[in-house]
């Protein structure tokens, strides 16, 4: 059976998020095994008022708190953009098994990027991680977003 | 006039984790001008079943509730651990000014350790850190705490 498209779930995601004012960022999180989706969010920083109310950020909490547990070892986590460096970190904490994101990001990426943050020492869980995928539609929606700002 | 010992106040949080059975740490974020408590909070990734819910985290999340505003510039943050990754760029999000931490965390830390998150070319906004204030008292607790568990 095909799976369905997740990152086209994240990309209706980061759309809502753009046509709220947020910076366009989808996350979708899925169990890996049933391919049901546990949680799904969009960058919240500016109506919640929260610096750290990434996409990523409350996909993990939301599906933390329905599974009332704080480890998804069994999750996949699709996400539009490269994880900064504190989504990253908390992708690790969470255990979550396996990430798929989108669009690079040079400047504020933190897997590919930046510190990349899976790969140091002290990182104790390693998601497998693949990137770019839809990488051109996830980018030209957070182009069109700060160019419309500019 | 003398300033409050507010790394007291974010041991008393710390030991409020420990006897709640969450690893103890504590944050409290404080107005740099006036003095004025803005929220303190401890760990509680157990209790809320919440692998982002520590102290930094939910001390910049209450504040920024209380003030409507994503980014908190005049404030400092008290905490008894060097911040990990996630904590040390929620704070740079946040745009805290100055940060004081207890105990250093080779292991986990993000600050002087590991991925050193305020040294990272791509990091936006660095505060003024000063680490090892009331380190021994800081991270007894944690031996205490983790000892207990062996």
């Amino acid at each position: 059976m095909t799976r369905p498209d997740y990152m086209a779930q994240a990309l209706a995601e980061a759309e809502a998020a753009a046509a709220a004012g947020e910076v366009p960022v989808g996350a979708v999180l899925v169990d890996a095994a049933s391919g049901a989706v546990l949680a799904r969010a969009h960058n919240l920083v500016e109506r919640t008022a929260d610096p750290t109310a990434h996409a990523e950020m409350l996909a993990i909490r939301q599906a933390a708190a329905e599974l009332g547990a704080p480890r998804l070892e069994a999750a996949e986590l699709y996400v539009t953009l490269e994880p900064c460096p504190m989504c990253a970190t908390a992708i690790s904490f969470a255990r979550i098994k396996r990430l798929v994101f989108g669009a690079y990001d040079p400047k504020g990426g933190g897997v590919d990027h930046g510190p990349r943050i899976f790969q140091q020492p002290t990182c104790h869980h390693r998601p497998e991680v693949i990137g770019g995928v839809r990488e051109q539609d996830c980018g030209a929606l957070l182009q069109a977003f700060f160019q419309a700002r500019r």
